[in-house]
Formats: C-alpha cells, sequence, structure tokens
C-alpha cells in the first residue's frame, strides 16, 4: 500500500544511531544500520522460530541470555543465514568490531541481518562497514539506521510514544523493516524498540510479550516464517528515574506505550507486505478455544484464496467459510456468522443474498477493513492483520534476488 | 500449463455416460454429467475433510456407506455449499429425478456439485437439465460427462488402463475436474474411476486408499481445501469374472492400474493448477518420520516464496531450506542436502555456490523438475506434486465469479 510518511526528527535520550552504505547493497544504498546506548540497557529479544537460524540469530540469541545489551549491529542486503561456520565467524567478527571501536563489552553486542538468504557474507566489505558506522554514531541519526535496516521496504516503519510517570515523561520509540516472508510468529522482521526509562528485566519481558498478539505475532503477509526474524526492546534509563518494575506504578503506561508502538510498527509491515494493497483486519470470536480461534484467523489470513479474493474487491463469503473449514478448528457450520465490516454476509451457516452484496463489496473496495466471525462454538478470540495477494506479489517474488 | 489432449474414445463395459447444458455455467457450456452402470456397482468414495460440506457431500457419504451405487450425478456451475436446508433439499430431489427416470433405487444415486460456493441452487433449472441428461444417456458419451464437471478446467483430464486376469483383460477408467483449491487430503476435485470388473468391496477400498498418497493426497495447488471434494470407485462386474478380493490372484493387478489412473489424474490437476506453468515434484526423505516428511514437503509446495521462485525459473534453494525450517519437522539444518533434478544445490546445510547455479537455473526453467531434499534424520520419506504461483493465478482469482 501507499502509505505517506512524513520522516519526523526522533531522539531517544542515551542513544545514538548510524547508517552507512559499504557496498552490501547493488543498490548503492545504506546497508548498515547501528543503535548504540551510552550504557548498558536491559535488555529482551523475540527471535525466529524457523529452525533454520541465520548465523547472528543463534549468537545474539545467546548474549541476550542475561538480559543486557548496549548495541544493536544490522545489516542488511545479506542474511548471513545458513551459510556455516563461516557466517558464524564473520558475525562474531562484526560484533567484536563494534566493541574495540566503542569501548564496550563484546557481550553486549547483538548482531542481525536480513536481505538474501545462502550467501556467503562478504567480510572484508561488511567489516569496513561496521567501521565507518561506528565512526557516523549521532543523537540525531535515527532514520539513518533505519535506512540501514531496511530491505524491500517501500516506506520506512518507526513509531513514538511517550508515557508518563508523575510530571516525568519517557519515550519508547520503535523501528522496524518488513516486507516479505511475514508469518504469524515473526517474520523476516526487524525490529527495535528503545526506551530511555529504566525498566527491570522482567517488566520489559511481561510489556513485550504482552504486546505481540496483537502486534507481531497477529501479522500475515505470505505465511513464510524466516530465518532472521528479531525483535529487541532495550531500556537504558538515561532518563534516571527508579527503576520500572512489573508491579511497580508506572508499569501499565510503559506496557501501554510499547504495545501501541509494537501495533503500529506491525500495521506498518503489513501495509508494506510486497505488493500489499489492502490490510484486513481478521477476528474471529466464539471459538472453542483460543488456538482452535487462531487456526480460523491464520487460514484466512493465508489461503490465496481469500487474499486475491480481497485483492479483487470482491465480498465472496464463501471462500472465507470454506477457509474456516479447513482450518482445523471445531464448530458447527450451520452457526457460523460472518461480516464484512458491519455488513452481515453469512447468518447461521448461510449466505445472505440480495442487497446486502453492494453494501458488502463497498466494504471490500476499501484499503482497510475487518472480516469477523463468529463461531458460536465457545469464547476463544483470535484476530489477524492479512495483506492481500496481489500480481505485484508475484511479480516482485518471482524475479527477487536481492 | 498447456497440455495437449487428444480425447480418445473411452467406453467401459457396462456404464453409460451424459452431458447435457442446464443453464447453471453463464458461458453455455454442459453443466451436468451423469455416469450410469447398468447394474448395482460396488463401490467406495473419499471425501472433503473440511468441516464445511456441501449438501451433496453429505448426501453422497451417507447413501454410499454401505458400499454400493449404481449412478453418479454431478452438476457444475454451483457448487450447493453452505446452502442450507434448501441446499439439501434440491440435492435430494436431482437424485431422485434420476432414480425415477432410470427406475433405479435412489439410495443409489450418488450426487456431487462443483462451482460457485454460498449460491442457492436454482431447483428448476437443475432438474430439467438432470431430466435431459437422463434421456442422452449412452455408452460412447464418456466425453460428454466429462464436459459436464468441469469448471474452470483449461483441457479434460481421463486416464484409462488395462489389467489382466488369465487371458481376460479389464479396463479401469477416470475422469476428474481441478482446478482451484487444491491442497494435499483433497480439493475441490472431482474424480470418478469406473471399472467393469468384478471386485470386492474391501478390495476397492484398499485399491483407493493404496493409491491415495501419491496422487490425489499429495497435490497441492493453493492450500485450499474445498467443500466439495469427492473421489469415487466403481466396479460393476460387468466383465462376469469372478469377484476380485483382497488376497486373490487379480488384486495386484487392478490395485496397480487404479494407481496409475489416480496418479495420471492427479498429475493433470497440479499442471491445470489456476494459472500454473510448472509442475514440481518435492520428495522429501531422511525425516525422522512420515508426518515429519510430510511437513516438510507440504511447507515447500505451499510456500508463496518457493512457488513464485519455481514461476521465475529462479534456483532460489535459500527459500527451499527456509521452509523447511518453519515447516516443523524436526532435524539439524547443517545435515541438509537439497537437488534440484540430479543438481545438488545445498550439502550439509550450506549452499554449494559457483558453476552449479548455471546447471540449477537450467533445471528450475523447465516445465517439470523434481526438488528433493534428504534431512538425514531417519527413514522417513514423502512427496507432493505442486505448481508453481503465477500473475495468472492472481489475475485469475482475483476476478473469479463463476
Amino acid at each position: 500500500m501507499k502509505v505517506p510518511v512524513r520522516r519526523r526528527k526522533v531522539t531517544v535520550s542515551g542513544y545514538r544511531f548510524s547508517g552507512v552504505a559499504c557496498g552490501l547493497k547493488e543498490s548503492g544504498k545504506r546497508d548498515i544500520g547501528l543503535i548504540v546506548s551510552d550504557r548498558p540497557a536491559n535488555a529482551f529479544g523475540v527471535f525466529t522460530t524457523n529452525r533454520v537460524k541465520a548465523a547472528p540469530v543463534v549468537l545474539g540469541q545467546k548474549r541476550l541470555a542475561d538480559g543486557r545489551a548496549q548495541a544493536v549491529l544490522v545489516n542488511s542486503g545479506n542474511a548471513n543465514a545458513y551459510t556455516g561456520r563461516n557466517g558464524a565467524t564473520v558475525a562474531r567478527q562484526m560484533t567484536r568490531s563494534v566493541a574495540r571501536h566503542l569501548g564496550i563489552e563484546e557481550g553486549l553486542v547483538i548482531p542481525s541481518s536480513t536481505g538474501r538468504i545462502g550467501c556467503p557474507m562478504p567480510r572484508d566489505t561488511v567489516l569496513a562497514g561496521v567501521d565507518a558506522a561506528c565512526t557516523a554514531l549521532s543523537t540525531d541519526a535515527f532514520h539513518d539506521a533505519l535506512d540501514g535496516i531496511m530491505t524491500t521496504d517501500a516506506f520506512p516503519k518507526f513509531a513514538v510514544e511517550t508515557f508518563k510517570l508523575g510530571r516525568r515523561e519517557f519515550t519508547v520509540a520503535g523501528m522496524a523493516k518488513g516486507a516479505g516472508m511475514i508469518a504469524p510468529d515473526m517474520a523476516t522482521m526487524l525490529s527495535y524498540i528503545l526506551t530511555d526509562a529504566d525498566v527491570t528485566k522482567p517488566a520489559l519481558r511481561k510489556a513485550l510479550l504482552a504486546a505481540l498478539p496483537a502486534s507481531f505475532n497477529a501479522i500475515v503477509v505470505d505465511g513464510d516464517t524466516s530465518t532472521n526474524d528479531t525483535l529487541l526492546i532495550l531500556a537504558n534509563g538515561a532518563a534516571g528515574n527508579a527503576p520500572i518494575g512489573v508491579g511497580s506504578r508506572g508499569f501499565s503506561g510503559f506496557a501501554e506505550a510499547v504495545a501501541r508502538v509494537a501495533k503500529a510498527l506491525a500495521r506498518m509491515i503489513v501495509k508494506d507486505g510486497e505488493g500489499a494493497t489492502k490490510l484486513v483486519d481478521v477476528v474471529v470470536r466464539g471459538a472453542r478455544s483460543g488456538p482452535d480461534a487462531a487456526k480460523v484467523a491464520d487460514a484466512i489470513a493465508r489461503s490465496p484464496l481469500c487474499k486475491t479474493a480481497f485483492y479483487g474487491g470482491d465480498p465472496y463469503a464463501g471462500r472465507i467459510v470454506c477457509a474456516a473449514g479447513y482450518s482445523g478448528a471445531v464448530f458447527n457450520p450451520a452457526r457460523l456468522d460472518v461480516f464484512l465490516d458491519d455488513v452481515q454476509v453469512v447468518s447461521r451457516g448461510e449466505e445472505i443474498v440480495g442487497a446486502v452484496e453492494k453494501r458488502a463489496s463497498r466494504v471490500v473496495a476499501k484499503a482497510e477493513f475487518t472480516v469477523r466471525l463468529d463461531l458460536h462454538a465457545g469464547r476463544g478470540e483470535a484476530m489477524r492483520m492479512a495483506s492481500d495477494l496481489t500480481v505485484d506479489y508475484v511479480r516482485f517474488n518471482s524475479d527477487y534476488r536481492t
């Protein structure tokens, strides 16, 4: 979708950023993004569930185990995935170079990579880029770093929220890249959320995990879960507040700000799904259980037949009912209700015909709308944010070699 | 894919056929297909696993429970799926009309429907068509019936095999329609296999179930399992042989003929997948178990990123490895081998670079090729036949309203 984005200035106390071009991208665009906190930050991360994990994911996951980080080093243009021992070595060398340059602990540098998978990482090229990125750090270069993490993204994805505690205001800012291989439970999706608040490790973890079901774990572009997905949150305490813990007065405000940032980034990722022209919220209610509701929402969000109908603006409820039917969820088809926004198109398992069809067509013609199902089988609920499947998606991916 | 098909004449002793146009299809093409055996036949059927089952599926499944059938009545142009009580009533009236016309038991008439789902079935239109079909029956009208069951199929799908028992020769002939909503474990797929041999009910069941894993249960176009899938086999014994049972001398010859017919029809369905330009055999070996192998094969066969790469002729092994990784199967990525036909592109989890890429490109440029994975984790095996995902698939399905 075309989403106009104004690159408003983003700063977060105690963080510096840089983005440089070192030649990993043939286009000559920025391909290194670096985020550095002035002091070690509390940190928590969520990584791809793919059994094939890129070298930086394996390394970053290990390093984050103790809940601390100070720098995030990202390269685009090469995913460093299934690149064997050499890939692991280069990932380590990249982070070592950052540590030496900045005089910080190597174990506090978290690497991420995105781009083509299965290509050897060109060691000298990327190390020269890392050097340049370390030199270029600045508090004002949030967008340079964001440029450096992007691949096929059509627009930059960032979100900034604040929350208050007493009279003090804190910032929660996030950046993300899409755009293909977007499945529930993470994707070729890199996202970094930063706050200047001092937040305890358990509180960071709790806030991020709480934000996932309605954000990054609810998005479907093509259903392919990548080898590189990474979502990190850092809290460096530069604001100098008393630490916010799970039981603290400030926790709910913080967690809500994280949830808003996560949801905003996730929606932008779906809107920028490769070739996408629509964002469809799929909401399932009344399932026997939460997992059953998720099965139905997933089936619809992934179904090529539903997604092409969304693309074509066809309010073809039959395909939605069919996908619910094969999802594996247990329900009685004769009780199923389906709505497109507020227009009911299926009542108790039968399609409503007549005048309703025109109203339904108007809904599906929109760039954003909601498909809502009630299975009348229990209290289980789930939601997904899906893109449509378009001619451009196929063109793009049958051609893609970056 | 463009598949040139010569409509060779097909007859099977003791069966008559007809195909007529009654107006269910806007195009005016044949939309009723009727197959009638001169005598009650032993029969076995496999139906969609979708929880939303079309009215004729519910009725046919019930009627086939006793393993006997004499007529198969198919309409195209309307799937009679989630059409409520009225749909069930019309399905019953259609079969009753056949029974009266031909003087056979109503319970021996098996209905099938295919076409748009969620539309009320126009009762008078279709009943007039059923009358005409009963009148038009002829031993030579196999292809008329086949026309009557087709929807968006680009070419007719049929296969004829023979098998011998002593000096006698028997026929096994099948017809099928595709073309969208093709997932493993059945699809919007109707297929009818007929033999003039006398075969016992257990032998029919065993032969058909044995044929499934390498035929109808291995095909993936878009991964959508329809509401109407039906596969029937009828054995009317018109040849007058002593019944072939599971332990009989003739059983293996019969079962092999059924398997060949089933596989031929299944391959044709994939080749005629909506917009498909390629047929890719995905073969997985060395999985921890058969179900694990099937997970990997399914993930690759369904992955939009793999399918668009197939379409583009891109030997992008990274996407194949990635899909294997998120399939849910348990294996060590560092032991994975991947071949495109005989060209090894991944060895022990690492992409082979260099000259191999040109050879791999030549493989993927072909209209038919094999993707073979060895997980080196056990003895589990599985295969899938997949189509590619093309611009025409999206065009067609974002437009489809038949």
